[in-house]
């Protein structure tokens, strides 16, 4: 049976793209399953579309299909690429939006610089160069519709990128800042403001020794303590410091927007503090 | 044949959470039908979803499965709940969320007190404990993802519920306010305002008697009559009093919204004034 | 096999009304298949509803049942209409929103009067008159659910709208308006704004003699070439002027809203100069 094909795209739900893209792909193949991730990446934001990426593709199946179009290059000559992992087919221009998946499969880890690295091992990307199953004619402005989804709907068929493209050994990588680790403290940044105001950081909780914390800073605001629901009751904590539901240390306010009431923006510092020992 | 998943949430359509739902239920059930009534509920607005709720189920039949979440208490002791009802199968928090339905089925009617109450006669209710059927970790945060989705989808298929939860006999109840019905009036309240601008009522189609009808008054807005049309074109009222197509009292105004014009927001009273007789 | 239904609406997304009409087409034929074009038109804007239909119909089969939806006089005398064309069937109301369909298939081309006019020969039209596939009971203000919906997915399975009901010989034509062509230029006009802020004009790309362009000009902006791509690198012009995805001339700025930075709004005018021969 062939897998779920997931949509995320800055396309908006506005317009008519998202829809035509989807046409495309359920004409050609009326019983593919589509999920949409979301439309609503803000234009040519491309971290908040590695940042998603990250959170949604493990609840699919290795079947999956992703397609991840946020693409401010689109009709230059920036490849389109799928690459192929473990856990799922991801399609997407080779621009760094994938780079957060590339992280979880590279060998280099934190290490790897920004710039060209090597295609992890345990994947393999290819290069979408053959015309032949490309839209005819093909816009400069609209791949989506034109190249990634006739090809993705394909590809839930086959398995086999190889048919559509050539083999690459190299890929764009930039991932989201990882957060800096000392003895005494661990500083990190927001990287994500979900539709609650919720602000969420690059801090996975299994980076956080919880039972050494003194403090939690965040644009001077401090919280004592990290709480395991939003609710909060026993704290006289401005904020809830709490580990979200996407494993990364986030900071919310019952009922309200913590983004709204802090006034801080994705890229400002977050900073986990832990006893002095000795 | 399965029913359909019908799906409530204040998750937006920003971030991956209602993506990440849907694909944790057709990964379980690739065939499940699964329609969005919408995820734009205001962050925690639990009265918004009791009345899109009362709006929507009865256009879905008796085997369908509705899944509303709006849960602030979300990873507290709040229970999460199975109300199956001869209309349908509802899940969601225990959090009054459910109240509209509770009162379709009561038989206490308006009679019934705020707080506790019995399960309907024609319904069940079960709690969600059993924990086999869960994600495995569970988070605090996202129970839809890791308790709901994962239950809906099998319920869905079984349609039985006591397999997923212990029977209960009281539910969280707090309905929409009902409207005061007296012999020369009625005196509602808005409960919604839609995206057009619709201010929608209490007062349902079933208690006006409309030849009677003296005056409607709404923020000092008097309207004669009840037209049929949003276009109203026979009346020099201010605005437009029409019973909308969920069958409630609505104030309307032809290509603007009521809402801004009128400047009132929900929970502001409408009244219905009669004929003095004698 | 049944085709694809499409939908568009001005319904939005806050309330519960695509969710119900999807529930009453899916009830009836749980293996339909929907896509939805957007819900976003604004309210009542018919002419935006024109646009996304012409951009998107011709991705989807001729088997395809369009489901086109911004009624503002919902529940009057005006009619609901089936336009069965070689390239699908589209069912809205009878108010113009299906122009720029009747213009693509009209004999008459641009000499097309507004008001009635003849459908055209390679097409059928039918007003709904059936009330026995309508829902009992009718609103008078959601005949997308009451109508549209219930005859919609019966027509995606027989491809018969003669049952559902009257053919008729008229429709009411108010295409989007056409640049006027002169020998020295191209003047027309904005006809829709994308959520990128892209300015797109009606001079269909096969209008334009590109070797012969001096200047584009929109709200006293000078443009000196069509560029290929919105990066657009090579230019010092302020905008760029390119081909959109839809075959249209458009002004957009790489990385911004061109919307916001001009200032200007749909029916503001765009001029295409060329050189002056001689």
């Amino acid at each position: 049976m062939p897998g779920i094909l997931s949509l995320m795209t800055d396309f908006g739900t506005l317009d008519h793209y998202v829809g035509v893209m989807k046409s495309v792909m359920l004409t050609k193949d009326p019983l593919a399953q589509i999920i949409d991730i979301t439309h609503d990446i803000e234009p040519q934001n491309i971290d908040q579309a590695k940042f998603l990426t990250r959170c949604s593709y493990e609840y699919f199946n290795e079947n999956a299909i992703h397609i991840i179009i946020v693409d401010p290059g689109v009709g230059t000559d920036r490849r389109i690429v799928i690459l192929q992992t473990p856990g799922g087919c991801f399609i997407g221009p080779d621009n760094g939006v994938l780079s957060e998946i590339i992280k979880k499969y590279s060998e280099l880890g934190t290490d790897a610089q920004y710039g060209l690295i090597n295609v992890p091992k345990s994947c393999k990307a290819f290069a979408l160069d053959r015309k032949e199953f490309w839209m005819n004619p093909v816009s400069n402005t609209f791949h989506g519709r034109d190249i990634i989804a006739p090809i993705a709907v394909l590809l839930n068929q086959t398995l086999d990128p190889s048919v559509y493209g050539t083999e690459i050994k190299k890929l764009k990588y930039s991932p989201l800042p990882t957060p800096l680790i000392e003895e005494q403290s661990i500083i990190g940044s927001i990287v994500y403001c979900d539709r609650f105001g919720n602000l969420i950081s690059n801090i996975h909780s299994g980076l956080i020794n919880e039972d050494k914390i003194t403090n939690i800073e965040v644009a001077k605001q401090k919280i004592s303590k990290i709480a395991s629901t939003f609710q909060n009751s026993n704290s006289n904590d401005p904020f809830t410091a709490l580990i979200g539901s996407h494993g990364y240390l986030e900071i919310s306010k019952y009922s309200v927007s913590a983004a709204k009431e802090i006034g801080i923006v994705v890229g400002d510092e977050i900073k986990v503090e832990y006893t002095k020992q000795g």
